[in-house]
């Protein structure tokens, strides 16, 4: 205790007294959706790359490990501390200025603390497109997205955060500052250490700005519903689209009759296009730099000729901006509708999208043999190969029932995955919550190469333990 | 001398005596230029990955290091050993097998040794696009495209080498296979490993086998070419024709008035579409999956816009499809002018675009002040920030005095690359060619950085010694 009120004390005089928090820690010591708790010994909040690289070589110096955290809505609980009360959490929100932004090079210089909306904005002010978009982006910061390697509704176009990334400064666990912040599009001098650090979840060190890539600012956009009986259709649709208008397509998103239904049934207000009722619905997006009447020609022709070929059984195109936001607003409902229905079984899993169709196959029939009755909410970035694969309990079971089942259905779940050859985590991460099942998945030879780089970055095993890579018993 | 005896019949036992080869050795002992020579002990020619692996241990047993070379076309002399006859090469050209085409993941798996130009047709025989395209496609091998992450004319729209890859099999230092063999457009299960081993240029590991990303094909392209005052109005050119076309551009090349000149010249029958001589020229490319009638309008509309703004001087649209070929033809023959006029000093450097005026007039001002009648050869990715920025000599000075100038006109030119934050190899690699040079413009931390990488995969320092990162005296 007194070492720990050394350290505190060295940390005030970095940073200040008021930036060293150690009370009323609630909100730094659990995730936002209140499932990972901590007891963090002090919560630091410097203010400058500076304040950063002092604190780190602090905690060096007192062997205190570090839990770095930005806008903490993670869903993997990386950015929450454990239970030891010696863990400090590092939080990045006051390290948010917008450096430079540069639209002639197409980039823009930002801190890790600047929330992904913010900059979303920057980017407009400029008449420029910062195209990485996900439910949290009201409060979530550009350094924790970058850290978990982000994804989205626009990686079929655009890529994941590590796609939108240019260059890097981190403060490695050492207290030096690296400073990889180059705007360039092609750089072959030596190994790419940015890579290392993109995906990391502070494990490897502390992300404190980016140089992030800017893209011309599209001026049209068209939405489409379709209906289809099957998730084969969906594959064959996404490749006949795709062909047809290249490289404009920023979204193609399955979604299940029942996960449709559900959403229905607690927002009463969604459009229903459709008649009849149909097995499977995708909701597709293009958009482009043209006028929306030649885009939306381009997209209605390219409908006409699915419809005609029988890739799908129905077809809404949006007439307007409003319906195109009615349409979103059915597919951002998603996760509310299970969280006021009840509890899921949930998965975050990537696929080739070629396996897509035998994987729902044989798991669906799977998991409806096992458990009867099953409802299976599966909706998901179809165009990159990812599902959120979420099982909704038999209405025959309650709740606590249901959730007892979590571990046996994760394994059908994730058994098949590894042997499709897919991934367990598609965008979320690793974290705590995976941890395990990575370790259980992964050969030896992968395993045996992350702990060989960890031990290479960071060999006091201070930055995030317990969190993506198990190293053993250090805490 | 006994113990290469010993394991030379090693290695015999292991892939068979015809393709472990001591004698004529010349075509694997340097580079297809004929400017790194080196001494090989002997040359190794597996054909399986597990025959790589099993030679990788031996290596290790024996203490041998290991050149890994492909179609041995590299500009830096990665792929060549060095001459103390210690070194063996690693030749992956019978491991050339497509192990795999998916179409409907558009995806293909593919082992090292196959030839670039054979995987363009790959892709091309199930309608998809391999875009990597560049001069030596017809003999380099992929393997040697990942490990120098190899960029080409196409990055502006597709990416460089390391934005193709999804999955990579890798025999490590210690002789494992790693496994990362990936179809995933998301995969967020750690540290990317793949990325490290990407342009590693064979110093932490063999690649053996990739997981590569196929696109649409395009149906249609149009070709421009135009003349321009200054660099200033080039990048101004590209952000109104990528504001018009999106990313429609695939090709963005900017010449100087100088390597026009040359080329015409040394090929009399190249087009010559203007009547006045101008001091810049841009050549553009633009591609779709829509008809050559629809993307030309498109085209010739946005030129027009840009004409009338004065943004450009003139320009000639290709009507067909041999004119474009004439006009791309024109920019290939640069690099042959060059060698049939006379040795130019050459640097391979990219920047932020919006920097790349200031450093032109900055740089070329310079060196016409330092060397009279110097002619700046400049040319290159203008829309990838990359310029191949070539000195001819003063026509009073004659070839020996002017390459007598070599290290004195790179201080200058990458003097400059570094104060405007740039690349000194934005495509090429470091190889041998630029190690002491890489040394010398990266900051302390990023080479402590790099080594620790290196020791962590390779604790023997037996991949590839003496390229890209300096590890001390261990050859």
């Amino acid at each position: 205790m007194q070492n720990h009120q050394a350290f505190i004390d060295a940390a005030r005089d970095v940073i200040g007294h008021a930036h060293v928090l150690t009370s009323d820690l609630d909100m730094y010591a659990q995730d936002w959706r209140k499932k990972y708790f901590g007891r963090p010994l002090a919560v630091l909040r410097p203010a400058s790359t500076a304040e950063v690289a002092a604190l780190v070589r602090l905690c060096m110096v007192h062997a205190v490990a570090i839990v770095p955290q930005g806008g903490n809505t993670g869903l993997c609980g990386a950015s929450v501390p454990d239970a030891s009360g010696e863990q400090v959490v590092l939080n990045l929100g006051r390290l948010n200025g917008v450096r430079s932004v540069d639209p002639a090079n197409n980039t823009m210089t930002v801190e890790a603390g600047c929330i992904l909306q913010t900059l979303q904005e920057t980017a407009e002010s400029v008449d420029r497109l910062f195209p990485l978009s996900l439910g949290a982006e009201g409060s979530c910061q550009i350094g924790g997205n970058i850290s978990t390697n982000a994804g989205g509704v626009q990686v079929l176009r655009y890529g994941n955060t590590r796609d939108l990334v240019l260059g890097l400064e981190v403060v490695l666990p050492s207290g030096e500052i690296l400073d990889l912040l180059r705007g360039l599009r092609k750089d072959n001098t030596g190994y790419d250490l940015k890579q290392i650090f993109i995906g990391a979840e502070g494990t490897l060190g502390i992300i404190t700005a980016a140089t992030l890539k800017l893209f011309p600012a599209p001026k049209a956009s068209a939405v489409a519903f379709a209906a289809l009986s099957s998730p084969a259709q969906a594959v064959n649709l996404l490749q006949q689209m795709r062909a047809e208008l290249g490289e404009r397509f920023t979204a193609f998103e399955l979604m299940s009759d029942a996960s449709v239904d559900l959403i229905r049934r607690h927002f009463p207000a969604s459009p229903n296009p459709f008649a009849a009722r149909h097995s499977w619905y995708v909701l597709m997006e293009a958009t482009d730099g043209g006028t929306d009447a030649a885009l939306g020609g381009l997209f209605e022709g390219a409908l006409e000729r699915v419809l005609e070929q029988g890739l799908i059984e129905d077809v809404a195109l949006a007439s307007s901006k409003a319906q195109a936001g009615e349409l979103w607003m059915m597919r951002e409902n998603v996760a509310e509708a299970q969280q006021i229905d009840s509890p899921n079984i949930k998965h975050d899993i990537s696929l080739p999208i070629s396996s897509i169709p035998e994987f729902i196959d044989e798991v669906v029939g799977t998991l409806e043999q096992t458990y009867p009755g099953v409802r299976p909410i599966i909706f998901g970035h179809l165009g990159d190969g990812n599902l959120h694969f979420n099982m909704a309990r038999p209405l025959a079971l309650d709740n606590a029932r249901w959730l007892e089942q979590t571990q046996a259905v994760n394994t059908i779940v994730h058994d098949a995955v590894v042997r499709h050859r897919g991934s367990i985590s598609a965008e979320h991460g690793i974290g705590q919550l995976k941890q395990a099942e990575m370790a259980h998945y992964k050969s030896a030879a992968e395993l045996l190469v992350m702990r060989a780089i960890k031990r290479a970055i960071d060999p006091q095993l201070l930055m995030n333990p317990g969190k993506v890579v198990d190293m053993g018993s250090k805490s």
